[in-house]
């Protein structure tokens, strides 16, 4: 499980990031298979999916993980789950948002991309 | 997608059904080579998966779901993700807890099987 930690790790670490910084180029981390659902709305495909992210009405934005755990999918090829929770701070707001999302990674050459991504908001 | 929903709907319905009246009979939906992540704590195989349920320190629990996402998770096979946060009420206390919860279904037969699983506690 060690590695699959380390992937889980880095792969969210890079993808917050890249939200942060140039959310536009996520569109790298998708494939025209990859599904989003976005607090509920549906949205096939990298183009797609990296529009709506894009597009979301907020200027700056940071992720801050408190948990993240990561399982094979699989068991014939390397794909892995990872599962966050966490705090969505938004334009500097002081009241920070939890979220919930998962992700479905698929090995792909050397690298991963998104297959599956599920992101909700967690109302109090 | 209408079909993965109303899976995804009967199966939850069913599980936390199960989880609130009888606990034990959950292992009849895990196999050996299922997977739980509960708050952390991995958990390998259906016997000690339900054993960990099973051993949860509450005698009375009800899951309130608040959001139900699902999407296929593979191309090949005709397996779920199924994304889970709702209200966590143990023995009816008057301050549910905030969980997040994923399951991956496997087709077996004519039903399916948590090959995945991972539980968290939102707390804000």
């Amino acid at each position: 499980m060690a590695e699959i930690n380390k992937v889980a790790t880095e792969f969210t670490t890079f993808y917050y990031q890249t939200f942060s910084s140039n959310r536009s180029s996520l569109v790298n981390l998708y494939r025209p298979q990859s599904m989003l659902t976005w607090e509920g709305q549906q949205i096939l495909g990298a183009e797609a999916i990296a529009e709506k992210l894009t597009n979301l009405p907020f200027q700056k934005v940071e992720h801050k993980i408190t948990t993240l755990d990561a399982q094979p999918s699989s068991t014939s090829i390397a794909s892995l789950l990872v599962a966050v929770t966490g705090l969505l701070v938004v334009d500097d707001s002081p009241n920070p948002l939890q979220f919930s999302q998962i992700f479905q990674l698929i090995p792909d050459g050397g690298s991963y991309f998104v297959f599956n991504d599920v992101f909700r908001l967690n109302y109090g």
